[in-house]
């Protein structure tokens, strides 16, 4: 395993932010095939294993509706990244890219984002294909995705 | 005006969330026409004005490589909303929906989500089009786009 404080080539740390400008609620959490980072993909695919989102009670509500879109949107918190690399050097390629300019978990506010396919909603769990984040991952935020992928 | 803090038909609200979860650090500012959510635009157009995302100077570096991208995706928060609605009832049809199943700015973690159109970028100011926030709202993050729409 790679040390996850490894500073690579052309990798630039800053102070880890404060993070005290505004405060999230966990509202639910992933079910994933994924227990670690080693194993989890790097992008989640359309026909990648159904994935189940465990919306928390107080917030099943919510879900109404939700089912008239083929496609949403589903931001979480990348709970194990670090915040302070302004550039990374993914390992892939080699060259350095800016933080914003890579879909990497490491960045100064740790929120990932898939656009997935709704498979279906049972009570207060929604099937997805598409997810590519790690078992027991903290749910942010659903929200439709208004211009349906073909397909 | 309507009071913000009204209570439609239908609608179920909560006790706003603890927000204590985790914790988000503002990285920037969008600079928009519109200063008041009544002229704001519900939802952002490809032909719509050019909007500036500007970058706090210690994430600048962070844009390095994001300009091979045609179309990103810009995290950002609604940082005049509620987060205590369920169901909401929007007046433009009188339904009862899902927070979830809407892009309305009231959710338990009021993130904006827009995916625009990149024009340019020059230093710490990314220039879009597409954006449908308020003037002055914080930056959460910037992702590229992986899969860039056509025309």
């Amino acid at each position: 395993m790679a040390d996850i404080n490894e500073i690579r080539a052309g990798e630039i740390a800053v102070s880890p932010p404060a993070a005290g400008d505004a405060g999230l609620e966990f509202i639910g959490r992933m079910h994933t095939p994924w227990t670690s980072r080693a194993e989890t993909p790097r992008q989640g695919r359309d026909d990648g294993p159904i994935c189940r989102i465990e919306v928390f009670d107080k917030w099943a509500p919510a879900l109404k509706g939700l089912d008239a879109f083929e496609t949403i949107f589903v931001i979480y918190w990348l709970h194990q990244s670090r915040r302070d690399l302004v550039t990374q050097s993914p390992r892939s390629n080699g060259t350095t890219l800016g933080t914003f300019a890579l879909r990497s978990p490491v960045r100064p506010n740790p929120l990932g984002l898939s656009q997935v396919k709704l498979v279906g909603i049972e009570g207060n769990i929604v099937s997805v294909r598409g997810l590519d984040c790690l078992d027991g991952t903290p749910l942010i935020d659903i929200k439709p995705d208004r211009c349906p992928h073909s397909g």
